[in-house]
């Protein structure tokens, strides 16, 4: 019994971790803090004339349409407009009807757990891993198995992933080998190759989630586990890290079996995804050079990460290390050992500058000395201030 | 195990009945069809102009806000035009804080199961009930137990209620007091007074969908069941109906126990709704008369329905009943015995009219010689071409 006493909730709310990402949300707004906690894109990059420009368009030659209900699977302009930038980015053969429109590529998260998941059925994950997928996941009560990640590999151990999924047969094996989620590392290659061998032919599906797979530095395209597993790879993206995540706006590429399902599953959670947003951002899509507007946020993204790392080196205590990513939003920061990072956080809110611990990331507890640090929300000027505080706060507490 | 023959889906996906609404939504949107099937409000009373014009006016004063990351609760300024609606209509007291936002009213009925169901726990629904909560509510199991809708009564009997609350405690009982969906029956005073009464107390906690209540023909406002059973009622709304789907803005508003839980839901199923509409919307409610545009709205809908009535009453075979709605998009008809509803779907379609067959709305079977009827999205004309056809189908397999 919990609540006004009268009624219960289900067994399943025990399951799902406390977030504190709304507490987040809210200090990291307060007047004068500089964030470096969330993993926000810099609004000050939006194309917000372009997109009220496509807006208009939409509004003016297809108002009604765009206003009205439509089908489960999303508007298919830009569901084409998707596979057909698989195929320009990344030379792989996408079918829009293997993909769905999601309201942002979290949704993919919840829907794909209730697709495949019944409570007990094992779940591979990094150690750490993406908190939102931890939480989405959680309601389907699985039992989470953190594969390790190697600094040396930029990644999971093929070690650990072999043995698990022998000894487990995981329903699923979720991961982020482009800038990953929270520690910012990019799988190479030969990694990603190993892990294609390891799970054909097993009954685990693999979860590729390419959040940021736009947004390398070096605007070089990395080919995804996918490339060598594609039946049996689930593969989802995000226009919220490129284009602007108010709209809400991802999707899911899988093979058509998973499409079918998650289709039924996305119908009964919501109809559809919002109309509007997709026919907005689809005009949007056809009348700018994305790519040389990606190309520029990945840029000053980079350029951000190398002053933050720069203050890491220069001026953290010595015992801390620090991922040097490739791309994306995040870096990890491992401290000297003995600082724990939730007193980092109350203690950095009291002088204006929020981070994010790395405890919640790490399925089994763990990553006491970790904070995540995202580097794309904040100007080059707010970082260098902010880092000097946080700076501050860590030789305060050594 | 299914799809490629490598992974499985989760028990849970064999227990969601197998929908034709993808299919009902495609052979209704064929050329030439008149389409009675769907639940569409005609995209002809859409104020595409107006919503054009806040579009611009939040582009124009906060694009960049409109197109950023935001808090799970929803755009504040929407929830309290919603709160203030509630006082404004009904006279009832509702905090902002007390309502969410969400992608259209049905992702309520997903994330109310998904914090309060356990898989073979009771919910209580109409007989017919509403189809959609049927596929939400089934992907968390629960065991239904249909309530017979009486005519006398124009809604559920209390003496059903009152056994099957004693006998099953049920987590939950969902109801649409105000133009049922299918039914189209309005419960009148009393029994919302006694089914209140029924409940009070109980730890069954009253869904009571209101996605109809502004759409009464005479533009009178009925009292909800929530104002007799406010901490144990779940009340959820929508401007898909009103002012556009396309936009998929509804709401929750639920005792703060209930939503503390249903926001963690909220955050793990997709972030937050959709900002960009929020916002839209928020500004376009400030601008029209509201008021002025439903009655519009509302009257249109009602003289359809008379002219829908009419024909059946004029040209169905004798044996025909059907509802006579005091507000919404439906009516249901009941054919001589012996019609089966799924072979006037089919024979339907080749004469170019679609309707709903009963049976989907009747959990234990049953309904074969029911059909759903909408009179929302055809205009008097196609609704009277379209009548004299299904009139004619109807009549050759007699």
């Amino acid at each position: 019994m919990s609540g006004s006493g009268l009624y219960r909730f289900s067994s399943r709310m025990a399951r799902v971790p406390d977030s504190f990402l709304g507490e987040l949300f809210s200090v990291s707004a307060q007047p004068g803090v500089i964030s470096f906690a969330g993993g926000l894109p810099d609004a000050d990059l939006f194309d917000v004339a372009g997109i009220r420009d496509a807006a208009e368009e939409v509004f003016n030659q297809e108002g009604k349409s765009a206003l009205q209900y439509t089908t489960t699977d999303g508007y298919l302009p830009l569901r084409r407009y998707i596979a057909s930038r698989y195929r320009s980015r990344l030379g792989l053969n996408a079918d829009p009807d293997e993909i769905q429109i999601v309201n942002g590529s979290q949704q993919c998260l919840d829907l794909v757990a209730k697709i495949l998941l019944n409570p007990g059925d094992h779940v591979l994950i990094e150690r750490p891993g993406y908190l939102g997928a931890i939480e989405a996941f959680s309601f389907y009560e699985p039992v989470f198995n953190p594969i390790p990640t190697l600094e040396d590999l930029a990644g999971p151990s093929t070690e650990a992933i072999q043995d698990l999924v022998a000894q487990y047969h995981p329903a699923l094996w979720y991961g982020i080998p482009n800038s990953q989620n929270p520690s910012g590392m990019t799988w190479p290659v030969e990694l990603r190759r190993e892990v294609a061998e390891l799970l054909d032919g097993t009954g685990t599906l693999l979860y590729e989630d390419d959040a940021f797979g736009e947004l390398f530095f070096d605007g070089r395209a990395r080919d995804p586990v996918k490339r060598w597993l594609s039946d049996q790879t689930i593969m989802t993206g995000s226009f919220s890290k490129t284009i602007s995540p108010g709209l809400r706006c991802g999707w899911i590429w899988a093979p058509r079996s998973v499409i079918i399902e998650f289709n039924r599953a996305k119908q009964a959670a919501d109809l559809h995804s919002n109309l509007l947003s997709q026919m907005i951002l689809a005009r949007y899509l056809e009348t700018v050079d994305v790519d040389q507007r990606i190309r520029e946020i990945a840029q000053i993204y980079g350029e951000r990460c190398q002053v933050m790392e720069e203050i890491i080196d220069d001026d953290f205590p010595s015992g801390t290390s620090h991922t040097c990513p490739e791309g994306g939003m995040f870096l990890m920061v491992t401290l000297p050992s003995g600082v724990d990072s939730m007193e980092i956080f109350r203690q950095g809110i009291k002088q204006k500058v929020a981070v994010m611990p790395g405890t919640p990331f790490y399925v089994d507890g763990g990553g006491i000395d970790t904070i995540r640090l995202n580097f794309s929300s904040a100007n080059p000027d707010q970082i260098t201030e902010g880092m000097d505080r946080l700076s501050m706060v860590i030789r305060d507490m050594g």
